[in-house]
């Protein structure tokens, strides 16, 4: 009998259409979708791991997951092929390769790099829906830039967190950088970090959007950082704007 | 009682969730949708002029319509909010304003912008399903290129057009420039035209298409435009990579 092979996968998805990455009861996940490809390709139950789960409405350009497979091993183009001819179009294995057992698509995860992206303007278009957080009113992106400047570097985010101390050990992350780019009305904040707490990024820019609307202080901002307290006021930003854009190992 | 005022609207659509521009009983299209929003904010029936009509599936960034509207007039800005609280988000009034009774949306077209966008890789990314047409298969760019040359200037386009000589006076049109570019996967195929028969950007994609697959000889697909005939293997480009771009007056 061969050996169990690990299989990496780079997956895109729209997430409009799925409660999200991690497997549920009613089976459209992210996860259920991929388990359910393997299991009718291989005839036997699979378990995918993905570098992190993202929420039900939340994008991937790269998620990256892993499977172990018994069995005739096929080409990595076969396995590329023969999932996508099965999962949904909103979901598509954009490629994959054979890894060493040691590598582990979530502990193995060096970076990870979200986008957040904004549409700024009176309407939002058609092919925007659900892809973009629509903001009608004006916001001061050099407030916004600044506010963004305090959340780099290494801290304590239990402030910017939901759920915190359940599923981490640690509420410290590293954050590399935070790029905040305007091109006509689309406003992209582009994070890049060591890893994210849940709702982690989300919280963040519900925060810099408020300074740039004027409704918070971006000293209540930083206080609530350095706290590393839950805040009264918490507001997360909707989870259409946001896309996992790459993990890196 | 106030003068009948005409409206002129620049609406943007994702096609791929109605039947099309034109009005049908069942009462899925883009013109039974703003008509439906004129009526329930006018209370009286509205007939919308579109500039042309786009099939099932074709999307517009900006497609041109006009509506007469009698009772008090609303300043442009209004009828903008108005509708697109009403309308489905994968339809949306970008602008709107008054104009004179002379114009029509359709007969005073000048000019038309269609795009023909080709997805050409192994994979289809969930961000482009059902918004451009896939071919996994490689296309010669040059060839496609050479082809379309043929295209520009004023020609008989019967050959190239679908329900000839039913809806339409005369079967020609002049195409003042065909432009194709490649970023990366995504083929972008723009056409610059006085006018199009039904059909006809999508006959020329596909043509264009089998050329650069090499299933078809530049000198047939030349030959059938200089006939002016049905050809007896005609292939429409599937209408998802079809967008209307812009009409000019």
């Amino acid at each position: 009998m061969a050996m169990a092979r690990r299989l990496k996968l780079i997956v895109a998805y729209d997430g409009s259409q799925f409660a999200g990455w991690q497997s549920q009861s009613h089976g459209n996940t992210i996860q259920d979708h991929l388990e359910r490809g393997f299991g009718r390709i291989t005839g036997t139950p699979a378990r995918v791991h993905g570098a992190g789960r993202t929420d039900a409405g939340v994008h991937a350009l790269a998620q990256c997951a892993h499977v172990d497979l018994s069995g005739k091993p096929l080409p990595p183009a076969r396995w590329v092929e023969a999932l996508n001819a099965l999962l949904p179009p909103a979901i598509r294995v954009l490629r994959c390769g054979y890894v060493s057992n040691n590598f582990h698509a979530r502990l193995s995860a060096k970076r990870k790099i979200y986008r957040y992206r904004i549409w700024s303007g009176p309407v939002l278009p058609p092919f925007e829906y659900r892809r973009a957080w629509h903001i009608a009113r004006p916001l001061d992106l050099k407030v916004m830039k600044a506010a963004a400047k305090h959340f780099v570097g290494t801290h304590d985010f239990a402030g910017f967190a939901a759920n915190r101390g359940k599923a981490e050990n640690s509420t410290i992350r590293t954050i590399y950088s935070v790029r905040i780019r305007q091109k006509a009305a689309c406003i992209t904040v582009d994070f890049y970090g060591d890893g994210f707490l849940y709702k982690m990024v989300r919280l963040i820019v519900g925060a810099l959007v408020k300074c740039a609307l004027g409704k918070m202080r971006t000293e209540d901002v930083v206080a609530r950082l350095e706290s590393g307290q839950l805040g009264p006021a918490r507001f997360a930003a909707p989870a259409e704007g946001l896309f996992l854009i790459r993990v890196r190992y």
